[in-house]
């Protein structure tokens, strides 16, 4: 695989460098193709599914370097090239006075040129592509949900947080997740909740403390933030990272966002997935081994089995372990979630499964 | 207005106290009535829509005190004394191990008599506006989805939150929310925000430095932990308490909670509600003032005018500056994010709108 196939966006860039570049390049190049004549146009990345592709070796969800022409002089275009100018322009102020804005905040700003927020966060995805760096970098973030507690202090604009000394609540994971630095940890393992009652269980039992971890949540499915901030306690910290999720397909799905990236932000895999996180929970062969009585698992009705046929069908879950859980799924047509552990006893989680599913290396790569 | 006539719930209650009343009084007294052969009974709070009442005089909504009995013996309520039974016992262990579980994990705990969790949760409510008490003395909270950014310093088990010292990110409100203290504050006020991307705004600006204030959000309709901190932190530390909310009917609604209740948690009002919180805006007279421009403005749809017309009636929106706000909504049939002050400049809510609005005390009480 040659590296110039795909779309690697590059890590960290100074904002000045950035600014150079859009104002010197891009908008020069506009501007010079004005001057002498020519369509102005610009190279955008496609984003098409053909261009998505599951990369083996790597085991990550890639964008193929496919450039299309996006030009002024064009009755297909022009509406778009306008966008893509205007969208410029609004990243350029974030980046002059070093303040970011959100994916509404930007739609808002230019809503006299779209109809819905969709079409302008793509237009905001198509010039982070085509640029090649983070859109983060271009000062656009998105609204961050996750949570953190336990062994590991932080600094953020000068301020350190000791997310073991939170009290019952946490640190509410900043949108700005790059600009983070880890100054110090006491702890052996990352573990990543899907749900906040689980979390908050965990929490309130000091399970952090106990067996020395960090407790992330991203209250369902993760956002952007609370992906790359997973990923770097991952590559910085050195800690493996266990993922809890409900027993249903889309408990796998978001464990596999957090493991492989998701569809829809496929030139950004390499940055926000954590590749080697280990699926602990729940799994339904958990279900018979914990012996979760009947009444506490569900009937799994026909948009879950049909989702189930997608995921099972999907490359990155082909391996015969994840497929032998999707069996069990089909065959049982059960499903259950983390708190069914509490038909057992309300600390059944951090008490038993917990402890016992790391100990025994129970989970799935 | 008799107090008895209506469910007022005690403050906060020694967890053995509670033990005592749920073990001594109610488990025993079913004892008592089995081994004397009597029909089991509990006498429970009616939660219908009947028995709740706008409370004028201090403009609350509140519960009538309207019992009725749930005995065993009896076709129609012998389902619902036995989960009423079974839900107490499992509130019994979570005061006598002194921790506390989520609604939903309740209902799994309990899952065998249960088929969703609306049946659970609301036989929770039960028991505690039977024991005249608020669900977390129980042990039994809810998710909490609130951040709060500013000039307050708070203990929470132990452990002292500077909030003023979290980066970009923020303190994640914790469910047990009466369990913390405020111990320092240098805030003027609190400024309460709907949406995390505006409350995001804010915190990058550094708003709550140079305005001195307090910043939380609710991210949305607020949890119940969100609405009690609101409240202490205008109880307590005396402060004024600002809401910014979307230009809709939902935004007014939203606000609404926050000052007098909601309708489901009506036994709840006087522990939750912040009454003289100021609605700040987005006011739908803002949109014109503030010269936001038509394209940053919504049609308001079918269901944005039903909701309007609902709320128009509600007895403590009768205000007459309510009223006109309402007018003006049905008039333009426009309604207004947040974020369309974007559309003026990225930083217009903090930069112009914020001061001039609090300056101004252009408000509604």
């Amino acid at each position: 695989m040659k590296k110039e196939e795909y779309i690697v966006l590059a890590g960290k860039v100074e904002k000045e460098k950035l600014l150079k570049k859009i104002l010197g390049e891009v908008f020069h190049r506009i501007l010079k193709q004005i001057s002498q004549g020519e369509n102005p146009s610009l190279e955008i990345p496609a984003r098409r599914k053909e261009s998505i592709v599951y990369d083996e070796e790597r085991d990550i969800i890639l964008l193929k370097r496919i450039l299309m022409k996006r030009d002024f002089l064009n009755m297909k275009n022009v509406r778009k090239f306008t966008q893509t100018v205007a969208i410029g322009a609004t990243m350029t102020e974030l980046l002059k006075r070093q303040i970011h804005a959100q994916l509404r905040d930007i739609f808002y700003n230019r809503a006299y040129l779209f109809e819905t927020q969709s079409e302008s966060d793509s237009i905001i995805e198509d010039i982070a592509a085509m640029m090649g760096v983070y859109r983060e970098n271009l000062g656009v973030i998105a609204s961050a949900k996750g949570v953190c507690v336990g062994e590991v202090k932080i600094r953020d604009r000068g301020d350190i947080i000791d997310c073991s000394r939170l009290g019952t609540g946490g640190w509410s994971i900043t949108p700005l997740v790059d600009e983070v630095t880890f100054i110090d940890h006491k702890a052996e393992f990352a573990l990543v909740i899907e749900k906040d009652a689980a979390f908050f269980r965990l929490v309130e039992d000091k399970f952090w403390r106990k067996h020395r971890c960090i407790l992330v949540t991203g209250k369902g499915q993760a956002d952007i933030a609370t992906r790359r901030f997973v990923k770097r306690i991952r590559e910085e910290l050195g800690l493996p990272v266990y993922l809890l999720v409900d027993s249903d397909p889309y408990g796998f799905y978001i464990a596999s966002v957090y493991k492989r990236g998701s569809i829809k932000m496929s030139f950004d895999s390499l940055r926000l997935s954590t590749k080697d996180a280990k699926l602990l929970g729940l799994l339904p062969s958990d279900l018979d081994k914990y012996k979760v009585p009947s009444y506490a698992r569900l009937k799994m009705n026909e948009a879950d089995l049909k989702r189930l046929m997608e995921i099972k069908n999907y490359p990155w879950f082909k391996d015969e372990k994840y497929q032998k859980e999707f069996e069990i799924m089909l065959r049982t047509k059960q499903k259950a979630e983390l708190q069914a552990l509490c038909s057992k006893n309300l600390t059944f989680l951090s008490d038993i499964y917990l402890p016992r599913k790391i100990k025994g290396e129970d989970w799935l790569s």
